[in-house]
């Protein structure tokens, strides 16, 4: 089955507005065997917009739309849907009744040009609308079938779960794709494709590698009969051949893989961050009921700030600037001690875009003090891209995911040694 | 002149990668007046590829491609280019030593696939990459320009930039479309809506109102003739309308402007968080140079941190709990003088799902302890989405943007006694 996208709106060809929602619903079809064949922008134009469903209806069977069911005038998707299926639009009794309350409970005056919502093209079905005011439609015409759904991302996601997804999955019939991802964080794409070489050249099975900010995902995928059992070998297979590299899976984060093995040791960590400026404790407490395992943090960014809150000898700072090994080693300990935590966790370095006390631009050392050791300490050799603006948001995105998965294998007692090594060498060269 | 955009990439479609790509082209043409009337993305398919820049070229006079440019055999758009314009497919001898050379210089083997990169359609003019390896392509068809870029984002901007834009300006000629953007942050869409009704009215001046977390950027167009001139009133009304709810405009991002406003003044800002775990100081480090103006912060995620670490009396956490105008206050305070900064900002409330001490999810205050002032302790009173996963993200960011809001507000010496009033209710409404 082929199904085809159309996401409407000006705001998305002027670019003001990303088009998550054609993502989210790539993702999300593709991981139930659905593959979407093309993905389509057009504005608020009522001819555009009809002349695009009536191509993509030439091509494949479905087509799933987001946007233009909302009140404006310029939300033009119902009238394309009608016009297209050569019907007239019918105000809906029930959706009006229910528009009119909705308003009334807010106590704010009716805009009569918010009825518009309760308009539905004749002889459409209408894909209820939990959360929101505006109905999704599901359209029949001569080439397929036409879902319009809103296009505020929260509505648009309720309806496709709800509604649209098991609505394919039943019609399409085809369910022999399997998909699972494997989520690695701190190793190279090169190297992981290497060692999962075996695993690519199983017969009907497919990887593909997702790299982002120092993270790798890798999907496989397994089609033909008994996909199922295939996909479970491809997997246990990837895992004995990546061992303690794979942090989690599916959506598995690595904020969550560190909470959840803190929990079950009975842990707790605090975080001591410069280059960061606080992004690992705001990834730390993105998930709820993260209080359990994290205890707090601090942010020195100014040098003195790590004498005065953290404890790192005067000295130490005088000699060697704030990023060396021995500073983030000494935060580490500090912020474990000062915060009563169980693992101290802590960065320095050198996010750019212009260099630091001698260091080049993504020099950076992570360390965790652990309830036991000595402090740990990890240079994570950021590959640094040439030039350009973006330089620092890139390595502060990297520094977190390698502080987070360092703090994954100190908990779990795995090896950081060839990493402690390099950053004696540091020491070395560097003073 | 009407331009499409043609993304190309199996990962788009599945939804791995969000088409960023096609938001920044987007958004960089229009702002040169130039409008792009619709976006097309495809997979590594061939013959989509090739259909799909002849569908694009019966309807525009120019096609910018992104993606498949690459080293690996599922690159495809300099075959589809070949192959649409009915030429063969030459080495370039001159990209071809390039090539060999960066990889000579990394002290790497040449993968044969690499030379791929070097090959280019017969008769295309090559569009010079200056920081990577793949070069853009200008490639002439009988319906119009093909221009194909690098999908890499950073490659593509920086060709789009020096390359296409200027080119594309040049042939167009009709320059007669002025942009301006104005931000504001913790002003309700709807009531900027209504203050500037009168520049609305005004004749070929077109408004839009961007919303995002707290924040809503308003863009003025102005089209026709003397554009520049007619944008430059309408900008001067709605400034005069909208007073000093705007805090820049353009690219100026609500830190930059907070940065700004107290390097001018000699000032710092260090910041206790709670509830944001670290993203007000992941915003307030995002800009080079920012250890200038921001000292440092604390995250007091326990609530007994709240007392080591910034000197929150004990009894007031007791009896309040950490979620209470007072605490907030306390935090401000607490952290300006023990980072020895001029400002301390702090935040404490109920980022969700589950509402904390008796708070509903949303209560959020906001305090400034300023170098002179007591604190002052602002209720954003967030409205709150009914339901689903993505409230505590929704909580979070939008207090980011109201915490540097008061903050800029604060410097400036504007008007924060509503909000202070409303403080003060809370106090007595919840004990």
């Amino acid at each position: 089955m082929r199904i085809e996208l159309l996401t409407i709106g000006d705001e998305l060809l002027l670019g003001d507005t990303i088009n998550g929602n054609a993502a989210w619903m790539g993702q999300r079809l593709a991981e139930h065997g659905v593959e979407v064949t093309r993905s389509v922008v057009v504005g608020d134009e009522l001819d555009v917009i009809i002349e695009a469903v009536h191509e993509a209806l030439g091509r494949a069977e479905a087509v799933i739309t987001t946007g233009g069911l909302g009140p404006t005038y310029d939300d033009l998707t119902r009238d394309a849907l009608a016009k297209a299926a050569g019907v007239p639009l019918r105000r809906d009794p029930t959706l009006e009744k229910r528009l009119r309350d909705r308003v009334e409970a807010a106590r704010r005056p009716l805009a009569p040009m918010a009825l518009r919502m309760a308009d539905v093209p004749e002889g459409a079905s209408l894909l209820g609308n939990t959360v929101g005011s505006a109905p999704g439609l599901r359209v029949e015409l001569p080439g397929g079938v036409v879902y319009a759904l809103p296009g505020v991302p929260f509505e648009m996601r309720t309806i496709m779960t709800e509604v649209v997804i098991p609505e394919l999955i039943e019609d399409s019939g085809l369910h022999e794709v399997a998909r699972r991802t494997l989520r690695t964080a701190g190793v190279w794409e090169s190297v992981i494709a290497t060692s999962l070489a075996e695993v690519e050249a199983l017969d009907q099975i497919k990887l593909a590698y997702l790299p982002s900010s120092g993270e790798v995902k890798i999907r496989i995928t397994a089609t033909g009969p008994d996909a199922e059992q295939r996909l479970a070998a491809a997997e246990d297979r990837a895992r004995a051949l990546l061992g303690d590299a794979v942090y989690g899976a599916g959506d598995d984060t690595l904020d969550r893989a560190v909470h959840r093995l803190l929990a079950e040791r009975g842990r707790t960590v605090a975080v001591a961050e410069s280059l960061t400026g606080g992004l690992i404790g705001a990834e730390l407490t993105a998930m709820p009921g993260s209080s359990a395992t994290y205890a707090g943090g601090v942010v020195t960014y100014a040098t003195e700030l790590k004498h005065r809150l953290l404890g790192v000898p005067d000295d130490l700072l005088r000699e060697h600037g704030a990023v060396h090994p021995d500073v983030a080693a000494a935060m580490a300990a500090g912020v474990r001690d000062r915060l009563g935590a169980s693992y101290g966790l802590a960065v320095t370095g050198v996010a750019g875009p212009e260099s630091q006390d001698g260091r080049r631009v993504g020099t950076v050392y992570i360390s965790v003090a652990g309830p036991e050791d000595e402090p740990k300490v990890f240079n994570p050799r950021l590959p640094v891209p040439g030039v350009g603006g973006e330089i620092r948001g890139v390595i502060r995105r990297m520094t977190v995911v390698h502080a987070l998965e360092l703090l994954r294998r100190a908990i779990l007692g795995l090896d950081v040694e060839h990493a402690a090594r390099e950053a004696e060498e540091d020491r070395e060269e560097k003073g």
